[in-house]
């Protein structure tokens, strides 16, 4: 079923359909390993595919974008899904099998069950995303279950998630062996994300920017000659949140300003605006 | 393994060496059964043996007071424990193996992972046990991923339990077959039970006879020649909790009685009881 060759990874949707495949894998001695996405894959995904040959000997990846770990006003109906061009490229790196799920299938009928890893789950960015950990440590379990994997690679990109999603394995005993992939960066050291295809032309030269005024330049020269940053002082996102610096991404950004466009603040908080006491306001 | 014969069943106690085990069994084309118990082990917990050497080939029981599903002032630290005469028991039905983990086996050092099913646990038993279903559950689910076993037995005397580890097992998709087993009871009708054992000879005659009262006497008669119930007029317990009437068992009211001693009810509450208002005043 390997196919390194070209064409298109097969897909299965369906948990039974999954389990079949699976099992007749462990009967015959392979080891598993399991790449969970949310789709619009890029040259991310595809080391964490890379990554997870080098510890398994069968390749399942998902795609499902997992409706409860996104909030009203986030962008769970725009964001990018093209299957075919998917399956091409997990093909393309020789994942043997994708699980593609319904929300029906992951979520059944009156589903009612979450797993939530307390307290890590609501520092940093589960600060600003408060149900984000809940809805990824929720599908996550799921996902080990259906797939069952032997191992399973998380990138280093989304480092809380990859923390959390050690600790739920580690405290619930999933018998599973996660995996830290190293994050893939473009030429200017951008991280690649899915989300980086929402940037105009200019908000991806700035966050390539972004990323140099942080580690310096790519090219060996010294933090004395680092390129100017393309702005003079960087804004205060969340001026009311104490002493510590946002961790928000440019893309978490702009979504929570979408979503408290009914806000006017500073001071006054809308009811029913989970932002911070003073958002919007910049130093 | 299998110690139909007498002595004891054998016990593990790390995950680590009962995984061995269990792998080792499916390996070999085994069907594995699964009893979680509290220990001091009584005809109801042999009969869920039995019910679950019916589905599978090998029947693992686990022995753990679970100490997330008792709140401060509960029998945590009285539960009976017998270990020795647990063991014998389980050996009489041919139990093959006992999984006895530590507390810290089953919650490692910072464990902050729980799994809810929200909405079932909040009903019934769990308005007046707050956070019993939600310690149920999430020590259920580690010892599903500790044991990974094909089936697991619940008894129905703990019907919510059963309907909520159902939908836990169904949500997040455990790969295990779920089977009530129905309730074992002494010769007057009580369920057998291991807290039966904190009851007086005079309770234990009264909670008979509040079988009886329920359900009409064992031996045939009609509901007009019921004996007469041991009290004039049934105390209203929650007289501040609307209509309903009291799902508690007899324990779980005199718990109750026991941590609200220093409650001036009514109509006072004191700070920190969890009593609902109006506890203690009788109709």
């Amino acid at each position: 079923m390997n196919s390194k060759t070209g064409g298109l990874t097969p897909a299965v949707r369906t948990r039974s359909e999954l389990l079949q495949q699976v099992t007749a894998w462990k009967q015959a001695g392979e080891r598993v390993g399991f790449v969970p996405t949310m789709g619009a894959l890029h040259g991310g995904h595809l080391s964490l595919i890379e990554k997870a040959k080098e510890k398994a000997t069968r390749i399942v990846a998902s795609i499902f974008v997992n409706p409860t770990q996104f909030a009203p006003g986030e962008d769970f109906d725009t964001y990018p899904r093209d299957e075919e061009a998917d399956l091409a490229k997990l093909a393309s790196v020789g994942c043997d099998l994708a699980y593609l799920p319904t929300v029906g299938e992951m979520y059944p009928e009156g589903s009612v069950t979450n797993v939530r890893v307390e307290e890590m789950s609501d520092l940093l960015d589960g600060i600003y995303r408060p149900h984000f950990f809940y809805g990824v440590t929720t599908v996550v379990a799921r996902l080990f279950l259906h797939v069952q994997p032997d191992v399973a690679v998380f990138g280093e990109k989304d480092y809380q998630q990859l923390q959390i999603i050690r600790r739920m394995v580690r405290d619930l005993g999933f018998p599973i062996e996660i995996i830290g992939a190293s994050t893939a960066r473009d030429a200017d050291g951008l991280a690649q994300s899915s989300r980086n295809l929402y940037l105009k032309p200019e908000e991806r030269r700035n966050a390539g920017a972004m990323q140099q005024l942080f580690t310096g330049p790519r090219s060996g020269s010294s933090p004395a000659n680092r390129p100017p940053p393309p702005w003079r002082k960087p804004a205060r996102f969340w001026p009311g949140q104490g002493s510590g610096r946002s961790t928000m991404s440019p893309w978490s950004i702009r979504t929570r300003f979408r979503t408290c466009q009914t806000h006017p603040c500073p001071p006054a908080q809308s009811p029913g605006c989970s932002a911070p006491p003073g958002w919007g306001a910049r130093a």
